[in-house]
């Protein structure tokens, strides 16, 4: 699976802490200690207390590719910041997000295609977050429409089915396991999905329990990536168990050293 | 999910013992232990080393169900034990188990209808474990066939598609998932799954590990049932998470508790 590091968000105060004090020792170990742990990429978003997410933004990405080479995934609501980090970003980079309303996507999908970047699409408009399957298969649909006309490659789209707290809306995961395998048959080739898997355990408790139990369903229904804390081990290890139960990675008796071996040398 | 705890199984050298030497309190505690963790029903084994199946098993069922009222499922290769078994047993059984050979099936519906006994059929023959997902779709149905003619009912039929060990087969996995789903599609109404947890593990490292990924990757493909430790910690409380992601089970604060506490007092 594709591990995208959610750590450095200016929502976890220390990370707001170093992003106004520009604090480059308190990023790098923070994107060094996940790529560590197997994160594909990092997720950076200034989180909501910047008063410059342009600016800011800009720094987390020249920080963190001066100590690493994965990708960058830029987290904003602003088109601008988001913009303003590509043209900084040496990495391979991914944008997050835009959502199914076609204001937005006139912004996204031109913006990663001149930056050669891959694209998150949340299934919710205007309108919210979908209640049902129906209505996030429908927008994925909607979606798929648009990267076409937009000529963007769907192999470089990662579709988010808007994974909610089980607190929440307990009833409607097993439909985001039922979608994450229904997304791949809109399109041909499919595109991928992914999940901000943090989100279904909010508010909860054995948060843990819960993130690494939905994931690994959720890898079973063919999830590509998500967006998760790497520094769980027990996260981390369930997911590599996954990979090998499903063959995507090689059983060998020390399985889960292996693996972690294989990312780090790749 | 309904959990049948494997413990007391006569090739533990410790169970052996014990049923050598009709030593009930080690029964007793192995019985209740499992119970307490939350085992809905217990295998009962006599193991290779049984000089007299039938006199063993009979001690074991009388042994365990003077102390705990679960389902009992008498496991064995030799019909004549099973029916010995059954015709002490009091509590609910399950036999353990049929292939879909004619000649075992011909035993075997008929005494488990006798009984009123629920029946684990394994999608196996003569010809040794399916390879692929379509033999063992092809057996399910001969063994739903035959269910049929023996108007046996399918509810009480729990289908088992042989789990293979993950350093054996390790490519064979995924298509186990997928029967699982895919052999409610069957019969209507459909018939139950079951697998032997323990079995994908058989001679790997982290156990618990592979154990516990897989089993709730098959919970979120629907399977029923399945044969295993009910005292690994790590394992059960994955498994309470997974009902309650799947909505079969109402999610509150401290769910893992709750779900102990109603098992208890059911």
């Amino acid at each position: 699976m594709f591990i995208i590091g959610e750590l450095i968000n200016g929502m976890y105060k220390g990370v707001a802490k170093a992003i106004a004090a520009k604090d480059r020792a308190f990023i790098e170990k923070l994107a060094q200690d996940q790529v560590a742990a197997g994160a594909d990429a990092l997720d950076l978003n200034v989180g909501p207390g910047s008063r410059d997410q342009a600016h800011d933004l800009v720094w987390l990405v020249e920080t963190v590719q001066a100590v690493t080479p994965v990708v960058l995934c830029l987290d904003s609501t602003k088109p601008q910041a988001i913009e303003a980090g590509l043209k900084v970003c040496k990495n391979p980079s991914l944008i997050n997000s835009t959502s199914a309303d076609d204001e937005k996507m006139a912004v996204y999908f031109p913006m990663a295609k001149q930056y050669r970047s891959g694209l998150i699409a949340l299934t919710m408009d205007k309108n919210g977050v979908p209640q049902d399957k129906d209505r996030r298969l429908e927008l994925a649909a909607y979606i798929l429409e648009a990267a076409s006309r937009h000529s963007f490659c769907v192999r470089d789209l990662y579709l988010d089915p808007i994974l909610m707290p089980i607190n929440v809306a307990q009833n409607q995961l097993f439909a985001i396991l039922e979608v994450i395998k229904d997304f791949k048959l809109l399109a041909s080739p499919a595109p991928k999905t992914v999940v901000g898997l943090s989100n279904i355990s909010q508010g909860s408790q054995d948060r843990s329990l819960v993130n690494r139990t939905f994931c690994v369903m959720a890898q079973a229904y063919g999830l590509e990536a998500a967006i998760l804390d790497p520094l769980d081990k027990d996260l981390m290890e369930a997911l590599i168990a996954g990979e090998v139960i499903l063959d995507k990675a090689i059983y060998c008796d020390s399985f889960v050293a292996a693996y972690k071996k294989s990312k780090r040398s790749s």
